[in-house]
């Protein structure tokens, strides 16, 4: 059930954290800049005390460092007042539970396992033989093909596409346009009739348990082995996996990034956004791909990489981009100079002498 | 009601611009290359010249400059040809006006309210206490989530989904694909159980009017304040807008660019394509940003900005590329190399004394 | 029908190659690393012979020179492992056979011409005048607006979007989410009303035979003329083809790879992934553009391409850009070094005289 109002005290009661001040009832989650005398907000990032000092906020969430500088206020003092604001968030806004029902325009194949509690909405297709478990919720328009399994607590949103015999563990959310298991790109080139033929890809998608996956994200299914992404792992939208790739745990994937196929990404890194993974890479686990980043080799050190090239107007971009088509010559002229100087040093010593 | 025909005396009634030359019935809108004797096409760009000599074309919207070498012809003289064409078309290709009738297969929620003229199509999915305004047509397969409002002659085509509590203006067009108020992406990590928490997002989406979203664009909903994309801004295809963005007035987005969250783009900006722009950023209205641009951080001055990598044959490239991993040795070597040579020339002149 | 088991004698029958060793019975396909006795596996990349070595697989499909090396094993030899392996795998998983069947949930226009051994799925929407050829599969959800032409033995997986009056050939396969023939980007600017005027776009999309468009591909119809796809493209997940281009036969475009409108590709080229090309370009033919690889000018000698940024670690990156915007002064200085040097080497000179 939702929270409509709680009081600080029950807050910390819950969550735990330190109360100072007032107790105030709290009746809604905002900003710094939004909030008014029944809100919570929080301070996570010391760069933004000035907007706390002004902020009207009822509660603020924050660090023991930063009370120092909030007398006289209500403040539930805590290590991560981010985690703790989400907590709170959480409260006044807790998953939807599914309601047991199946939309009578959705096609259900016979054989397919419907847990009783699932929430199944209008023009759903589930296909033949697959397994939902309990409280999961499909939204209008998802199309679930043949032999699919899906875990339970799950939300597959409207429109989101899973092809045949892929493996959703559970709590597992899909945004919508999102596309399971789709073909990788696999192709050999036929010499002899000078065309391509298509590499059938008899692999599947699993996704472990809390896997996240944003909206128009496409994950593809492997060509032999499993496209495998690994429990905890959050994926932002547009987010393109390609085929055999092993995504670990709680790795985070911004937006918009690529990472081509059979590339292992180790558990915890963070990747992105709009960075681009080679095919057949390695990146170690705690690994950190700075925005925008292209990864042609594999990493082997864990660390955190980036490749962008640096913002300038494009007038002066036009004149410093020309020389970097010259670089090895202004490299080798370098060089030359180096030389000619130490030559010169050598007469010049020489004529001290 | 779509013009089959119109003489060229008729346009200029209708739209202005001086007509020299014979009237001709115009019968087609097309290209210089493939117009005939009844179509009308257009020179805007000055380089082009030799292709409007050649073009058989009945009429040509031309500047008064390009009207002094195209002598002989059937011409609409114009300050903006490009324009003039594009309302040209217009009289060709209306807009589709919307068929009152909702199809039988939509499944609109009792508590919705849609506007008699409103055409929904097949498989349509509308939830609870949406509002939609006259002659908007929602086509095949859409999908909107509850509580949503969408103005008055909107078009959102075949497969589009819109998250709950979304807010559409007049005269917006949402192509195929695109996910209007996914979740942003947000997640908290908690130290202590060694996984992500999720931050519920809890703003929406807001389009103005004369918005038009491309296909499988994603524009994700606010953490806790809005997503806002104001009026007649358009985005292309396979754009990301992250949470709690801001795109102003008239901004256009060409395909595949990124914003991440909370950045705000300043009106008449133009971006892109495939630029990426990073989170809490601000761009200031009237700026340009080049194809492929990566923007890291934020932006003082409007102006035209860039930041590719220039283009060349790999074998090139691998010889420059290598020397950009040692800029700083190699800008610490001049310095050498200028220090060395002035007390050279330090040397050299008491030597010359 | 799908093969479940046959022998390596049996194989070589059919698909050619030269048997070496015992003959054995294979019911898998599979890689190197999983493969059991009755498996077969390829060994094309010559890195992997210690893979092939180490295998269980009960035949391996080798290079002449690979079959040198893995004596006392049963060996297919052929010029190209890895097309026969993709033959031999689509012995095991062929073409999924369309059962002439129209589900009862689609929505099919009455004037639409759908050939009886047609496919049609769940909540199908195929529009008016609709020619859909034989054995051709469209899967749940897919719409397909009027005046739309499917070839045969094609496959428009679940969700696609196909806007009116586009062209498609035979065994053409769209993956779920991809959307072709939406509005390209084109807008006037109205001086005068401060905004920005629609072009109607009233070209289409022509998909040439055996094209492959994969997962939430966008392909824009043509402003005036069309966009055209020829035949044997194949082309990945999350690209984007802009309004008028042309992409010739064969080519192959790897994911996340951006193309502007206007732009044509020549055939047998192969492109990205992420690779942006801007608009009005043209590529020749059997051209290569690395991953990530920005293209801002067309290419006018057929080769490698390439433009990334190289990788770093954030520290050294940070070190390194900052001399980038600096180049054209380096270049000065050098310049300068020069000049100075060769003044100072003539005072040598003259000095050593």
């Amino acid at each position: 059930m939702a929270v409509n109002q709680i009081t600080a005290t029950a807050l910390v009661e819950q969550l735990g954290g330190q109360l100072r001040g007032s107790d105030v009832i709290v009746t809604r989650i905002t900003s710094l800049q939004q909030a008014q005398a029944n809100d919570i907000s929080f301070l996570s990032n010391p760069r933004l005390r000035a907007e706390a000092l002004a902020s009207k906020a009822g509660v603020l969430i924050v660090t023991e460092k930063s009370a120092e500088v909030l007398t006289d206020r209500t403040l539930i003092v805590t290590d991560d007042p981010y985690l703790y604001f989400a907590q709170v968030a959480r409260l006044f806004h807790p998953r939807i539970q599914a309601k047991a029902f199946i939309h009578p325009s959705a096609v259900v194949a016979p054989s397919a396992k419907i847990a009783a509690s699932c929430e199944i909405g209008a023009h759903v297709v589930i296909g033949d033989r697959c397994i939902i478990g309990e409280n999961t919720r499909i939204l209008a328009g998802a199309v679930i093909e043949d032999d699919c399994t899906v875990g339970s607590d799950c939300v597959i949103h409207a429109n989101v596409t899973i092809y045949h015999g892929c493996i959703l563990g559970n709590r597992v959310e899909l945004h919508s346009g999102c596309v399971i298991g789709a073909d990788g790109f696999g192709f050999a080139w036929d010499k002899q009739k000078n065309e391509w033929f298509k590499i059938v890809q008899t692999g599947c998608v699993i996704l472990g348990d809390d896997v996240e996956i944003g909206a128009n994200t496409t994950i593809d299914r492997g060509a032999i082995e499993n496209t495998i992404i690994e429990n905890d792992a959050k994926i932002d939208n547009q987010v393109m996996i390609g085929h055999n790739g092993k995504i670990g745990a709680h790795v985070a994937i911004v937006a918009c990034t690529g990472i081509a196929g059979s590339t292992e990404v180790g558990a915890y890194s963070v990747i992105g956004g709009a960075a681009m993974i080679g095919g057949h890479l390695h990146i170690p686990p705690k690994t950190t791909i700075g925005a925008a980043t292209a990864v042609s080799h594999s990493i082997k050190e864990s660390g955190y990489y980036a490749s962008i090239f640096p913002l300038q107007k494009h007038s002066d971009w036009v004149k410093n981009a020309a020389h970097i088509r010259h670089l090895h010559e202004m490299s080798q002229k370098i060089k030359a100079l180096e030389h000619q100087l130490a030559e010169l040093n050598g007469n010049s010593s020489n004529q001290q002498d």
